[in-house]
């Protein structure tokens, strides 16, 4: 007998009330029924994201939307700065070169976040960059770049946007779209939103829309013209993931019966608790200076592989955290805490990884991350 | 956002495979495919009873399953030796009672274990008992009563039964019933069989079973001559509780397969951390000489009201512990560790048992309690 607890960052773990929804009868979905629902999602998701403009449901995961993003504003030539400063600031870069777009690809150090006065003078530099694409949170390094900084590098000029991937941010910490400006917003369902993968949602600054209008990259599934269209009539051009979207209305509710700024300050509470509880074991922060309140990576001790101590964790104490990609493979854990996840995940994540290190034979003082953790998650109480 | 954790003895946490399983459509009981079901539960019952003995399956709590041993195995006016250590030795008494007995009151200061030489004192004194009544588990004190002991002083006598009610014992420690002698065990669902509340599981030596033939005492629901011979059938007298009978089918082939040698263990395991990170905590230990492997008890420090420190642990923390009754109302907290409880729920126990000592103005070194905990859980990996 054997528990299991999901701390990866995504998919997280489900809420039980929402699994039993989305296990319902399947409904059809060109029903007046669905299409309530359908516009009900649709019509909340405006407050999560935290925008006047519409947000699109599209029946695919985070990368859709990315993909989306590309092929629906920009054409073949047009050139992009890409923030790449983990894998999936990597992602956006070889997205917009599948279509043809000449990426500037604006390095950044893995753990560090964009300097935005760096990203300015590459902007100065490159003429004619028509948009700034980066992550609010790159997940592989735990790193948050500073959005609202970098909106005011886009923001009043009508040649540039700034596209973000908010894949690990909307929903866990504040990424006001209209207030900053940001152009093109993405996430998936399957991290603050508490669902499975499967649905991808998009939104779309006016500014935006009328790049959307001169696009001239190949697309037919994701042509966010008609899925606007089709919300206009609380529908979407292709079938659309109805459980998922049922589960999406219903988590919605509850995160507005929250408070969006109540759902952040749950984050972050959790995530200054993982890493004061990862200090206190003398484990380094991978993401020092910007750490995301989605995730918390830490370098495993020298000597120990990171790889194992992440499958021990995971098939001997039955917890499922994350460990590193490319550069940092077998080097790094990541314990998430975004979505369906309180207090007492934090301490199983951090109890679990004081036990799988002393069952590697790194010394550990028993309790010492877990009370770290325990004087700050106190403040919820 | 708060999750919940069900860490009272009883109900106890229901798998969620089991629950998807009950959850299936509702079959009738009078079909060739229930009786399947239903016959090998009541199999494998007797692995966990330990016994070649049928075990019946009654639509009841497990205290049915106590006044079906006392209707069907005496006549009023018989003599029973009652061990009565808590509430529900008390209960023995009180049923025994109701359908006339004379009950011969063997008192146990709460939080200790019978002494069996005791017992055989009084059953010296008393002529004519015809049976010891007693819990393998006192769940109100936490205390194990010696039911290896006590079996010495009824086995090989034809005129005196061991009656066990085994509710929070039954598949959490050894009770060997055929080979310890135990003339009647009783079980319950919600306990270590992980199951909503709603089933009682009742096996008689045959020994009980020729008393059963000479028992005056009136019943109708609870006649176990009658279900016997239904079992024999592959069904029960009257309705059985489907869905339960489905989950106990289910765990029962989980905990064959984990082995009941293991699943001691197991419980051990689990109450050694609690007891240790309890003393760890500088609380008392309500039963500390013989403390039962199901649930684990202390006092409340001097000045804090118990039932609100249980209160805030579940309302403001999530976490349902269990309070005291009667004479410990106010004054004990009490944390199960039986049924589908593992590693970090015995830590998420011990680490909001820590957060709310603090809240309500306890000194607490935060960890300490868990590091006591994980230095015995470690046993585990």
């Amino acid at each position: 007998m054997k528990k299991k607890y999901l701390l990866a960052p995504g998919p997280t773990p489900v809420p039980e009330h929402v699994s039993l929804e989305m296990a319902l009868p399947m409904v059809h979905h060109r029903t007046p029924q669905f299409s309530q629902i359908f516009a009900e999602a649709a019509e909340d998701a405006k407050y999560l994201f935290q925008t006047k403009q519409d947000v699109l449901l599209l029946a695919a995961t985070g990368t859709g939307g990315m993909e989306a993003c590309v092929t629906n504003l920009f054409s073949p030539g047009d050139k992009v700065l890409v923030i790449n400063g983990g894998k999936f600031g990597e992602r956006w870069g070889k997205i917009a070169e599948t279509y043809g777009l000449k990426v500037v690809w604006h390095k950044v150090e893995w753990g560090q976040a964009a300097d935005p006065m760096d990203v300015k003078a590459t902007l100065e530099k490159e003429k004619d960059v028509k948009a700034i694409l980066t992550q609010a949170s790159e997940t592989s390094t735990a790193a948050a770049h500073p959005i609202e900084e970098l909106s005011k590098l886009t923001r009043g000029r009508d040649d540039l946007l700034l596209i973000v991937d908010g894949i690990t941010g909307v929903g866990v910490f504040d990424l006001p779209m209209d207030k900053w400006g940001i152009d093109g917003l993405i996430t998936g369902s399957q991290k603050a939103l508490e669902l499975p993968p499967g649905l991808a949602l998009v939104a779309l600054s006016e500014k935006a829309w009328k790049f959307a209008g001169q696009s001239k990259c190949p697309r037919f599934y994701f042509d966010l013209k008609k899925e606007r269209k089709n919300l206009a009539d609380k529908t979407s051009a292709y079938t659309p993931a109805v459980s998922l979207v049922i589960g999406l209305r219903r988590v919605l509710k509850d995160l507005k019966e929250e408070g969006l700024e109540n759902v952040f300050k749950r984050h972050n509470r959790l995530a200054r608790a993982t890493r004061a509880a990862v200090a206190a074991l003398g484990l380094e922060n991978i993401a020092p200076n910007a750490p995301a309140d989605s995730c918390t990576g830490a370098f495993v001790p020298e000597g120990i592989d990171g790889g194992k101590l992440v499958k021990s964790i995971r098939d001997d104490f039955g917890v499922t955290l994350a460990g590193g990609q490319d550069q940092w493979k077998g080097k790094i854990i990541r314990i998430a805490h975004l979505g369906y996840v309180d207090t007492f995940d934090t301490i199983i994540a951090i109890s679990a990884l004081e036990m799988a290190l002393r069952k590697f034979g790194h010394k550990v003082e028993f309790g010492k991350g877990v009370a770290a953790a325990q004087e700050i998650l106190m403040e919820g109480y």
